[in-house]
């Protein structure tokens, strides 16, 4: 596979979309060919367990049937979309994709990060990102970002605690699994927070990358 | 957890639903607390999913992503409904269980049963099936059986050879992981099947069982 996959991950509210359309008008810039695309959903069957896992109806969902349901999406989404793009030589931008995961239902939910992996690595077959943004931030900061918006489905109805175990999650598996991961400090302003991310993809695109 | 687990399995038109009415007059007959079940689906959240896996629409479905599904639907059958009513004592009675996905997505869609087997595992917790019961039966008599039901759904639209290859998984399985299942010969009268499936009832139910 010739293309670059682009994974961004970090709390709800850390600003994974805002930088996604910044680094839409970096490649177009670059005149590179993308698709940006998101978790979970991204096609139309993940869309559809998408609204199963978000259903105010689905509280006594268990956490195992939950990560196998982000699995199924996930799956799904590489099979449709993410695989072939890559195939066809183009730059793919997910927000989310594993990592969330193993932090949302391996550390958050308990269920253990290795057989989380298992069983997305059973879904993916070898898909993985070539570079992870994480948009490090405060959880608390990040979920009060987000007032106003469409808040309030079931995970975000989620207790502070969750969110912030969450974040430590990140944390823990950023130590374990640094390869391919940047670290990219959120909590400043937008131009500041991309500058960051811009300095990233320069090392991806104008050193070595398919434009040199 | 003091119930006891059964599990009906074998091709479409095997004769499980059949058997399972006359599972039920024979536990009611014995005074014995059961709940009768099916896969895929048991719960509402198992529905949603069952729906999202045999819509016609999602012919596109990736191998992984319904075998991802079914476990997840699993998932929350063991969870919601399976687990609750052993550990309450009761008997429980499924169609098809976790050796359905081993036959039609580890063998049928050529996932490896190792691997269908792993993610089915991280479901279902250790909840496996005291006696599973195989309706073994030629799979062109089993769906000519069918003829005139609610045919035609996607899975019932596969070609013949996939049912043939189904059921030679079958006969695979048994024969690499023979406890707890007992081979019942379905190609006989309903009333020569029921009389096999007595005699391994009777075995759980009226030698050291929970009446003696």
């Amino acid at each position: 596979m010739s293309g670059i996959f682009i994974t961004l991950e970090g709390p709800d509210g850390s600003g994974k979309s805002t930088i996604t359309e910044l680094i839409v008008e970096y490649l177009k810039d670059l005149n590179i060919d993308f698709i940006v695309t998101r978790e979970p959903g991204g096609t139309s069957i993940g869309e559809d367990i998408r609204n199963i896992i978000l259903d105010k109806k689905n509280t006594n969902m268990s956490p195992r049937t939950e990560a196998l349901l982000y699995a199924a999406s996930r799956s799904q989404h590489v099979y449709e979309k993410i695989r072939p793009a890559l195939e066809e030589g183009k730059v793919v931008l997910s927000e989310r994709f594993v990592l969330s995961s193993l932090v949302y239902q391996g550390i958050g939910r308990e269920l253990g990060v290795s057989d989380v992996k298992a069983i997305n690595d059973f879904g993916i077959e070898g898909v993985n990102p070539d570079l992870i943004l994480f948009f490090d931030i405060d959880p608390v900061e990040a979920l009060s970002r987000k007032t106003g918006e469409n808040s309030g489905d079931r995970l975000e109805m989620e207790g502070i605690n969750f969110h912030r175990e969450v974040y430590n999650g990140y944390l823990k598996l950023i130590s374990m699994y640094p390869e391919n991961i940047k670290v990219i400090d959120a909590s400043k302003s937008v131009e500041e927070t991309f500058e960051e991310v811009k300095n990233e993809l320069d090392k991806i695109f104008k050193k070595g990358g398919p434009l040199k």
